[in-house]
């Protein structure tokens, strides 16, 4: 019997609960599935759960509340994997998790607004791409990166987000060359109707960039995000691309 | 009078002390000079002052020991720019600390084997950056990193020290479009004969690209360090490059 592990992590809200709703109807699933969900605040992510709920196949859901920031003392991925039988066919981890972080240009930043964004950003993923490897090196193992535009040009105000979705970008691509059995993916999902936008119009500072973010809202050219979950859904179910590439919503 | 301050991380040796003994010979200099020399082992720092005294102009050094990772406990910069006045002329950051880490595939790795690098090579240069431009606000400051080509392309076993360079590569390139009167450059300074390129060939694990840095310290292909920082300096004396641009030593 063919089984499947999806660990969906920012999963409480947003773009990873859209993930985890649209898994639900997509070839991914196999004969019985799990799917974990990570995230920092269990009442979504019970909430996602019970949209999540699929109709057609057996689907097992396991919720954890993590917060990456605990990696800063010597925090583990034990509570998170340490139970689970090292059998699935298929594993799908999806690193979505991440924070703008505060907006500002860097000489009105402190290293606190530096240090937490790089562990949910950067550290995290790393460290959770790490675990899954280690523990499930007989399974086809697939590694989504929720990537950005920000992760390869520079945004005013954005330095912080910009340069940790750079580094875990770059994350992807180098497993993807460490490991060819490994599919890899950095996908970048669009400006999405989240509410990382309605931050980015709330909080952003009064650049020239900002305008741009505002009208995209004011005009309902923000990307929906369950459209945008679908896409990249479609794209690991027929699983052409090419290993530890970029690829955007819009191309 | 005019009047320079340089601060050289990573400059116990290796390219930052390269940097450091060229720059006495340089057109950088102005009439009162103060290089801050930070390392993270005082002997070195030492002998970098040492072999770096110029003969022409007044210069006058500061050495403090200084470990990125202090940076997770709230440590700040306070220590080593707090004292200074905020008077000088030209201010040049040389972000050049750095260190591999452990060169392994993901899978091998460890949180432990993470964190340090990543607080060495993105937070703690991100944080320096930001510490100066707050300190100096009226100085004209150039900020340089020194990049390399792990920042644009992915090697294998190098996924941390790849992510990192990425990352701060990227930080350089947005501080230089938050405010243009910074002159930003990320600077490779190639494949230096220095003893991270030791540590690649003692400890990099048997991958097919391992042979590639074998061959080029046995045929004698690596870069002189002084050679490399002779350029890197007469790059940021023309000062013509473009604001935040990724310069290769080869180029």
């Amino acid at each position: 019997m063919d089984t499947a592990l999806f660990i969906i992590t920012g999963a409480s809200k947003g773009f990873g609960r859209e993930i985890a709703k649209n898994l639900a109807h997509s070839k991914l699933l196999s004969d019985s599935n799990l799917i974990c969900l990570l995230g920092r605040d269990m009442a979504g992510l019970q909430e996602t759960a019970s949209l999540a709920k699929s109709t057609t196949k057996k689907v097992d859901f396991n919720l954890k509340e993590c917060d990456y920031f605990q990696l800063r003392h010597d925090w583990t991925f034990d509570d998170i994997l340490g139970h689970l039988e090292p059998q699935f066919t298929r594993v799908f981890v999806f690193n979505n998790a991440g924070t703008l972080g505060k907006l500002d240009r860097i000489s009105n930043l402190l290293s606190s607004d530096i240090v937490p964004a790089m562990f949910t950003n950067v550290i995290g993923p790393m460290c959770l791409s790490s675990a899954v490897l280690k523990k499930f090196p007989n399974s086809q193992v697939f590694v989504i990166n929720s990537s950005s535009l920000a992760a390869i040009q520079p945004f005013d105000t954005w330095s912080v987000y910009c340069s940790s979705k750079a580094a875990i970008e770059m994350f992807h691509r180098t497993i993807a060359i460490e490991d060819p059995k490994i599919r890899v993916l950095n996908y970048a999902p669009g400006p999405m109707d989240t509410d990382m936008q309605a931050q980015i119009r709330k909080e952003m500072p009064q650049v020239e960039l900002k305008e741009a973010f505002v009208s995209m809202h004011n005009e309902g050219k923000l990307v929906d995000p369950a459209a945008s979950a679908k896409k990249l859904l479609s794209i690991i179910e027929q699983n052409t691309f090419d290993n530890g590439s970029h690829i955007d919503y819009f191309d």
